[in-house]
């Protein structure tokens, strides 16, 4: 089995610059993490973007879109920033041959009670059982794109 | 959803007494690591046991069997030592009408390099797509007891 | 013997917002910081104010003075935000009969790789060993406010 | 300023096997620690021996005695295991010209929970303070070996 991953940005791979207290979007933290989950499957990491989900255009969305259908692997897990990731798993549209599975994090990777570590194990899951299609794994809950809301206020998905 | 989970030892739980460097099987570390995880679904965790999977005897597994049999939710979680995962996961026989996933931790928890947090994120998804039946969810992938080993020499399961 | 602590604010009490990716000053870490460190001491810990290190006052720098002036312990830690640690140290003038050792971070507390938990021991042996006195401990190493810079390139005082 | 720091073993630096739940000293975690401190100082660091200290023997201790005299750094931190850290710190005998601290950690520094980091950041502030002779630096405190002792209970020196 071979996962391909995607990181496009958002909040699982910020990290904290202390001048002016500004956060940037660092490189991604999926290798560290699979590494210590001893996986054993075959996986490669590509960083497509560094951005966060609110700032994300048409034309990233397009790249994504394009990079996917190129992509040969059929089993494809994209990071994404949990603001905007719903709409970008809907730009996809149909996807006939290949499993889809956006995964994220309310709280940067790098924080000790981060969400990314589990969430990531989720994602792993979801995209080698589920079948064709895209889908959401955030908040110990897999989704469908066209069903599920943001509650911000809540930091979760529902 | 529902999500039950069973403590039963192993690994995952140990925590570390400075006293002669021993070990000893601790509370199970699942309500914290779905805190963290901001999950969306409603849980309960049982502590049914705490022992080294090695410890476990024929009794241990047939009081497993039992409470699972008792259990009214359909989606179990198990939690179990490595060594002997696969034979108490043999030992359930044939389930007909429940999802049953264990997963548990080659480093324990309390450990900053841990693969539990991942493994955790593994089997919640995992609980919730597959069809009914025994699962083991470790080192990235779903198996079925009949049809993995653990190496531990590479520490995975394979 | 005892220590007391302020906490003003800073990089180290900083959490993280995902709404917009706003930092701001959470509540102390210094509290949980002591109890793994299974400090053998007494201590109270009072929280002041919770700024950003750039956004205090003259009116902040005189209140943390005064209080300081009316605290009866004579071994205070106070842990600030590292941009303008200097000029509040400086700020308290001539101390005569109490150790005063300021420290913070340069990366938040509840990060995996922050520097807070080294900080806080480096000034924890400080304040019980040094003479009366106004002090910086940060960086692994004990300065006097007259003779410190920050190296913001570096994160590192000098 | 420079600093020599010599590990002998102990619980700071043990870690974790699976196979059969035994534990281990494995290699010094100080480099690490000291890079998330960000520590503007100079420092070696040697790996003595990796021992745990109830296993320490009469001929250990005048190794370290000769390694330790032999050493032309004048401040000198020695990672120990906890419960024989006070006979080896009397074993040194008057020093001098050099301040020697022993630290150590009651639980491994690979756990999230250690008081590894917190403790080494306490004997690098007693390394550069303290006068010559030779020091403990552990639960929060700084001891003379000859007025210290380890209550097991409580995990903490007192």
């Amino acid at each position: 089995m071979k996962i391909k991953f995607f990181a496009v940005g958002g909040t699982i791979d910020k990290i904290y610059f202390d001048a002016l207290s500004e956060y940037e979007v660092g490189e991604s933290n999926i290798a560290d993490i699979l590494k210590d989950a001893r996986v054993n499957f075959q996986f490669d990491i590509i960083s497509l973007l560094k951005k966060d989900s609110l700032d994300m255009t048409y034309e990233d969305r397009l790249k994504i879109k394009q990079v996917i259908k190129d992509e040969p692997n059929d089993k494809i897990i994209i990071t994404h920033g949990t603001d905007t990731m719903i709409e970008t798993a809907k730009a996809l549209g149909r996807v006939k041959n290949k499993v889809i599975v956006f995964t994220g994090a309310m709280i940067p990777a790098k924080f000790k009670s981060s969400d990314a570590i589990f969430n990531l194990g989720l994602a792993v899951a979801a995209v080698q059982i589920l079948p064709h299609g895209v889908y959401l794994a955030i908040s110990g809950r897999i989704f469908s794109p066209e069903n599920v809301k943001k509650n911000r206020a809540l930091k979760q998905f529902e």
